[in-house]
């Protein structure tokens, strides 16, 4: 292990301060790691994390939930409060999953749609926890497609009141993340109906529970989901609402509202307004990947190095088939990460006008909205891919629970089809990118935000060949963009072409879902390719650029060995171009393959966090991993039930064995 | 779901049959299915199946074992008691497991490596499961180089004994299944030491446990594995010996002999026999593969025929994004299991010349051991993919552990690492073809079995484009095995030129990889194409064939479809024939559509054997999914820790918050 950290070829210190948001904020995290570890209401220190049944998963989730918070009010350190909310969350994707629905969809769904009285009403009763929101979206029946929820909220005039309705089994709200048994408050999305006009979809603050007792509230009708691929800490809920009254006052109002004197509703100045709360949610995935498929990346190359196979003990990562699936897969989170931190940055300027310019807020909504289902559907799939290469990089000791890799893909699974289906969401992202190709060959509009290259689209399509020549140019990721853009353009204009000739759109959906993912990573790598050229919101430390660039270059390339079809059928690339193409992608791998461990430890998971044995920092897996199981409850028989369902069969005594 | 049934375009009754082994066959499962599913030791009456804690998983599958066996010794009907054990099998991939590590791994390699005394002397006892056995290979530190396995079996002469030892940490026994707490007995894979001098592996029985107590036997010590992706129900273990002694006449001696008055070791006649046991152990994934993907996708694919969603509601199944990704997946399993039963009669003929013709044995052992990793690796990694499809194609619904697939994902996972690494298989394969291919150049040997077609390979090379210029011919399989074909023959070229141009092997490992899977493919194809034109071991019904064709074709499609670049690039395919193999693909897809749930009706899961509520098959999901969750434990609230960590936080009396 220490041969492979000297042979860091950039300032690891750096990169790790980069990687934290400055040097300040990493010390703060190591202190808030010392905190943690030692705590036993936020860490598990006797038994094993992975043993928990989920009744204990359940309850120790809360109960670092109450002592978090208590922490954070009594500490009034709120830097230092925040990194120990950020360690329980690296630790614990539960507890990670409790606090994102309290402190990112309802809080933020207030704050997105409610008016000033509303958010100052709820604001410090949501900061201390005295409600535990959650965020009622999703029913049985209806997921996807928003305009179909069931859920109805009418209004009672003569009472200045709302009352909720599950009017079907259908309309049941599933999967709500904290309805199961402890959130207080949910924000349900429903249908307005209102004097009989259904004013289509808004959200209302509705009580769920008595505080005082946890039983549901009057009307109320939840319960838990139960048992789950991972997650296991989190009461993921169901609820149905059988006539829940509740003042006029918790519809948010900021973008709509009702005169309780005429029942007149005056709807929001753009529909696109309710899909707002989605965007933060979707981008907030570039951190969520970092913080659960960088952990399992930690794992797999650590074990990489460490692990000894074949006729001459080689370290398996040396060999070619490895380290070709493990170093894409970082620079894929180098690149990620980068780019969720510019997507953050513009969407905080969004928010800023959502409050201040709400015309540009909305001028702006429709490309952030293509943008943030674009990343989040790419990269929760490429995340996926990357957790299964870490666990089959991991061999047979992946398939242990205790080297977490296991928990890590139960808990990631939901990210491709939770918070909008990868599918529909690149449907979504394609069919915005058709109709934006289709006004700029109308003449109609200038493309601004993610499609501002759509406005060149006549003189990108006049080039049937792609002008790079020279091998040395895929080692830059303006030539990767100029193929994926070439090949985004190219698919719309077939598309469009097809149906203007009166085919039907579902048999271009493979393609457009093609195009959205194309478009996406041409719009990344461009996002990213700016940041390292030093020309972006956000700055990378000039010394760490040329690291960055690699893995950029690498994630570009090994998007393109993926399409190379695509690119080689249409004649936009030739042979000799793919070869060079692979050629460069085995040729970067193999560069980086020295800088595995650097690359993975700036991320710096303690070990405590990771909780793998074949995981450690120092490389000294095996003896830990022994221990791990020789102390795991009931590692050492006989189990209880041998002497009723073993012994019958086995003990010649018992068996009518001749005993000749 | 009726309408989707009467769309049936062949005979499913009798396609069913087939599936079966023949209308008596199916007849006889269908009696079993009504045992099981009525009896408490053998099916989960009360409560859920996926709410077991490992503990209750494990005594629930033993207890299962104890109550089959006893079935089998009362009913006196070998057939009802196999469909019995068969059954038992769909139902719980642990109990399949545990016997599977007992009957087809303990036995089979004291029937393969044992001489006639010992199988005599063992015979009764296995079949009868008065012993309990396991099967030793795999050790912490060393699995898929048997080379390096360190367990040693040292010769006492004296007393006629060997004496087993674990010399390292490295050296523990690791993941084998039943040792954790129930085996009594393992076959141990040893560096076999007689007189200093190591002779190479050869396999030993080794008791491992006292029958009447279930402890540790002398000098043996084994624990459980404890935590898992999957397979709850099976007590993997680990094991270290410690001058454990046994007698001479455990050491398997079929192939093998030691004189103990000299001391005198006699090695195998070929040191390849020593794998002959891995070989049914990587058949036998065909038939998994049905056991445990059939599942899956008989419940996405149901799911997918009723799930509405969209704006005009429509039925998912229809979309196609989604049949896309499902109709090959189902095909995929359609010639799997043809294949899996052709290769399993080779097997048997093999079998039978180990006992009577040894010389054909070694002759066909290499290349059936190349077919047996290469079809064993190929099949688990596209079993995985389909699981993944199946997971995404039920949205969240596929999160809920009570959907089942969940499960049979984290069950299916080690298949790809375990019974050999998948990469490590291939670079098997990958060797034997570059061997086999530098044979016919040399004009050293004319080959057979699956490498037959290599005795043409300068023909094939001599082709430089495919002459397939018409669209209709990609719906035959002759054009798809002939793209393949040349594929392998021409990357196989291409590495031995360079390896002879003195680049390392490490570089070409890639290559060799993607060659061994071309051509298993190739070779899968080809088995199923005889089958499907009655030229096989294998009879497929003649009014059943036009449906397998289909499903060959279109698996075919996908796997080139899957690999277009690599055939674009070498300029053996252009750009036109590439697109009318993607024309082709979606036609097969959408002819194939209305197939979905014929195809799948006819693996024949009942409901309690897929246990998901969303696959159910009169399609009535909702309701049952709903009951389902409001019977599990817990499922109304308040939790236990409701008044500890909640209430503390958000009743108003106990939070500081201000009552104005």
């Amino acid at each position: 292990m220490a041969r492979e950290r000297a042979k860091a070829s950039f300032d690891v210190e750096a990169m790790t301060h980069f990687f934290a948001g400055g040097r300040e904020k990493h010390e703060c995290m190591q202190k808030a790691f010392r905190i943690v570890q030692r705590d036993p209401e936020l860490t598990v220190q006797e038994g094993n994390f992975f043993d928990l049944t989920r009744d204990e998963h359940r309850e120790f989730t809360m109960r670092q939930i109450k002592r978090a918070v208590e922490l954070r009010n009594s500490l009034n350190d709120p830097q230092l409060s925040e990194a120990i909310f950020r360690a329980l969350v690296l630790y614990s994707e539960s507890f990670g999953m409790r606090m994102y629905v309290h402190e990112l969809l309802f809080k933020s769904a207030i704050n997105l749609f409610g008016d000033d009285e509303q958010k100052q009403a709820w604001q410090e009763d949501i900061a201390k926890c005295r409600v535990l929101g959650c965020f009622a979206m999703t029913e049985l029946g209806h997921s996807s497609a928003l305009r179909g929820l069931e859920t109805t909220a009418t209004y009672d005039q003569d009472r200045d009141e709302f009352v909720i309705d599950s009017p079907s089994l259908l309309a049941t709200k599933w999967w709500i993340g904290m309805a199961g048994h402890t959130a207080t408050h949910c924000v349900a999305i429903c249908q307005t109906i209102v004097k009989d006009k259904n004013h289509g979809i808004n959200w209302f603050i509705v009580p769920l529970r008595d505080p005082k007792t946890g039983r549901n509230a009057p009307g109320v009708v939840a319960g838990d989901i139960g048992a789950k691929a991972g997650r296991a800490g989190l009461d993921n809920g169901w609820i149905q609402f059988n006539h829940v009254r509740i003042p006029r006052k918790n519809m948010l109002s900021k973008w709509i509202s009702l005169d309780p004197k005429t029942a007149v509703f005056t709807p929001a100045p753009n529909p696109a307004i309710m899909y707002g709360t989605l965007i933060p949610e979707r981008l907030s995935i570039s951190e969520g990947t970092h913080l659960i498929v960088g952990q399992a990346l930690t794992i797999a190359t650590r074990y990489g190095v460490v692990r000894q196979q074949g006729s001459n003990d080689e370290h398996i990562m040396d060999y070619q088939t490895h380290y070709v699936k493990l170093m894409p897969s970082i620079s894929a989170l180098y690149v990620v990460r980068v780019v969720g931190w510019i997507l953050d940055a513009h969407w905080q300027q969004m928010s800023h006008f959502a409050q201040n310019d709400q015309a540009k807020y909305l001028a702006r909504l429709a490309d952030m909205h293509s943008v943030a289902a674009g990343v989040k559907a790419t990269v929760t799939w490429f995340g996926s891919e990357i957790l299964e290469r870490c666990r089959r990089a991991c061999g047979g000791h992946a398939y242990s629970a205790y080297n977490a890799i296991p928990g890590l893909i139960g808990d990631w699974g939901v990210t491709t089809t939770g918070a909008g289906d990868n599918i529909v969401l690149l449907q979504q992202t394609g069919r915005y990118l058709l109709n934006a190709v289709k006004d700029v060959y109308a003449g109609a509009k200038t493309q601004e935000g993610s499609v501002a290259y759509f406005n060149d689209a006549q003189d990108i399509l006049a080039r049937s060949t792609c002008p790079f020549q020279d091998a040395r140019d895929w080692a830059h990721l303006d030539a990767i963009i100029d193929v994926l853009r070439w090949g985004v353009i190219n698919k719309l204009a077939g598309i469009a072409q097809a149906l203007g000739a009166g085919e039907t759109y579902n048999n271009y959906q493979l393609q457009t879902t093609l195009v959205a993912e194309l478009h996406t990573y041409a719009h990344m790598f461009s996002l990213f390719n700016d940041a390292v050229k030093g020309n972006s919101i956000l700055e990378i430390p000039e010394p760490l650029c040329a690291t960055f660039k690699q893995t950029g270059v690498l994630y570009g390339l090994e998007i393109l060995v993926t399409h190379l079809a695509t690119f080689l059928e249409e004649g936009y690339l030739n042979g000799d171009q793919a070869k060079a193409i692979r050629t460069m992608h085995l040729e970067q791998c193999r560069v980086l393959r020295d800088q595995a461990i650097p690359l993975v430890d700036v991320w710096a998971f303690p070990d405590f966090i990771l909780k793998a044995p074949i995981g450690r920092a120092d490389g000294d897996i095996y003896p830990a991993y022994m221990n791990t199981l020789r102390s795991a409850p009931g590692c050492f028989g006989p189990p209880a039930y041998y002497e009723q369902l073993v012994r019958p069969l086995v003990d010649p005594d018992m068996n009518g064995k001749s005993k000749l």
